[in-house]
């Protein structure tokens, strides 16, 4: 969900650099690592992950492009489509209860029966997960679905597996996943 | 998690009962049907789910009996538990929250990684799934559990089903299960 649906590193950059007007360069459209802290230096780390952990954070996310558009006509095309979110290891509370607020309020109240709050998605079952981690691991060895990269720069390393840039691509990306 | 782990029904009867004091003979303990709205007669199932939307009901439920000791012996033992939790369809917000805060509040920080939030547990992989609901459906027709269902009064109805009575029995109900 965070990046592939709601776009958490736009939110969370616009209040870093509030906080830090200093830092005139600060850029996270390059950034590195799969977990967001990891890429902040040692002592700013500690304030990265309490600005993530604020009431209200994962609420504020705007939509990733074209996703939500995305998402309703899957649906009405006939796709059964989930929404699979692992909730931040430090922060649980208000952002499984704000996982649900941001779906009802872009998806509408139907799509809130499709969320489904999970760490560990290799125990889900399904044909594709779109994600943007760059490998999802857990329990499961060989998961049922396919994992499609949605591509964020975190994960741009990633060579030789099947890759969503942008939800405009959609059909052409899943719809022969589907059809095998 | 309801009913199976957190006591939904004597939390709901004590707040139904200091509302309803003229309700001498109240008791949930017969209760037919699985949705506890369902219950009651129809000038009152508004009144059940509004008791049922406030904020902090679902922190408030006591553990069911032996609950607690026997999910930390199963992962002691070697168990992959996970907790895999409907939330209520009228009530998702503070309802999923309080899930995360009850699991923390008596099994401990670890256990929020076992947590699952889903409506649909077909979509689950797993071996045994020990659910109080007399027959647990989805878009999976054949899921890959077996369903144990966890006896309460609304599910005596089911003939010829595997049955946890009571957790004291884990050991004699799963273990079979588990090897085959």
């Amino acid at each position: 969900m965070d990046n592939v649906l709601a776009d958490f590193d736009s939110e969370f950059g616009k209040r870093w650099k509030e906080r830090h007007p200093e830092q005139s360069d600060f850029d996270l459209s390059q950034r590195k690592y799969f977990e967001l802290e990891d890429n902040f230096p040692d002592e700013e780390k500690e304030e990265a992950i309490a600005l993530m952990s604020e009431e209200g954070f994962f609420l504020s996310f705007p939509p990733v492009q074209d996703a939500i558009e995305s998402c309703k006509e899957m649906v009405r095309e006939g796709l059964d489509v989930r929404i699979c979110s692992a909730p931040l290891p430090f922060q649980w509370e208000s952002c499984v209860k704000e996982k649900y607020l941001w779906v009802r309020r872009y998806l509408g109240e139907d799509f809130l029966q499709r969320l489904m709050i999970v760490r560990d998605k290799t125990l889900v079952k399904g044909t594709v997960l779109i994600d943007d981690k760059p490998q999802v691991q857990g329990m499961v060895k060989h998961p049922e679905w396919k994992h499609v990269v949605f591509t964020q720069p975190y994960n741009l390393h990633r060579q030789g597996v099947i890759r969503m840039n942008r939800w405009s691509e959609w059909r052409q990306v899943l719809i022969p996943l589907l059809l095998q």
